[in-house]
């Protein structure tokens, strides 16, 4: 894994994220991406060689929104830059880590995207993410 | 802020997540460091420019303790690198940040940190770090 790609956020209102993480990151958002597949709206800061992703929910189903509901505003996953995701993903099944989906899915930014189990790592919502044209 | 230095994740079993993510990431922990004034060990691993930081406590009144006991293993914070601390910190405080140490203190792996209350940061624990010697 090259670097971590992004930091997602889940956030209940984004225009005061988007604020908020202007001035802690000094810069200016560079992309709002809606991910309707998702049911989320995003907004993407860059830090230097880094992202960060902030999440809202646009329906109460999405993962966002649940999310939101049991643990409030706050760190939605890790994403790291790979090369060729299905090497990835045949790797860390073989080492035990379960997958959210069995073929990568199209995510924002131009990715290509698979999640990893919190439960196979120590909690946290891993992304493993490659980039496309 | 010049890039994501670290993620910080707070971890139950040491020795179990190092196996975890030196797995996930595919390396080998570079480091590995007590902080007694934050009752915590840390192992750090390597993802390009980025770092993670495992995190476990070694007294119950650890913040790490206290995370843990709260929302369980998960990230625990996101350190910005800096290049002046004392200037950043004093341009955040302007912006309504409220900062969690009013001097740069201390921190693992020859660093200088400030903490960010996550109430003004969307619920995430934003850690401000500069590399001395």
């Amino acid at each position: 894994m090259n670097k971590i790609e992004h930091i997602g956020i889940a956030v209940k209102d984004m225009a005061e994220a988007k604020n908020t993480y202007e001035l802690l990151l000094g810069t200016v958002a560079y992309k709002t991406e809606a991910v309707p597949s998702e049911g989320v709206n995003t907004v993407f800061l860059q830090s230097g060689p880094n992202k960060i992703e902030l999440l809202e929910a646009t329906s109460p189903d999405s993962p966002i929104a649940k999310y939101l509901e049991k643990r409030g505003e706050g760190i939605h996953h890790i994403a790291f830059d790979v090369d060729n995701i299905e090497a990835e993903m045949a790797r860390l099944k073989a080492e035990g880590f379960v997958l959210l989906n069995d073929v990568p899915k199209r995510g924002a930014d131009n990715k290509l995207v698979c999640f990893v189990h919190p439960k196979t790592a120590n909690g946290v919502l891993v992304e493993l993410c490659q980039s496309i044209g």
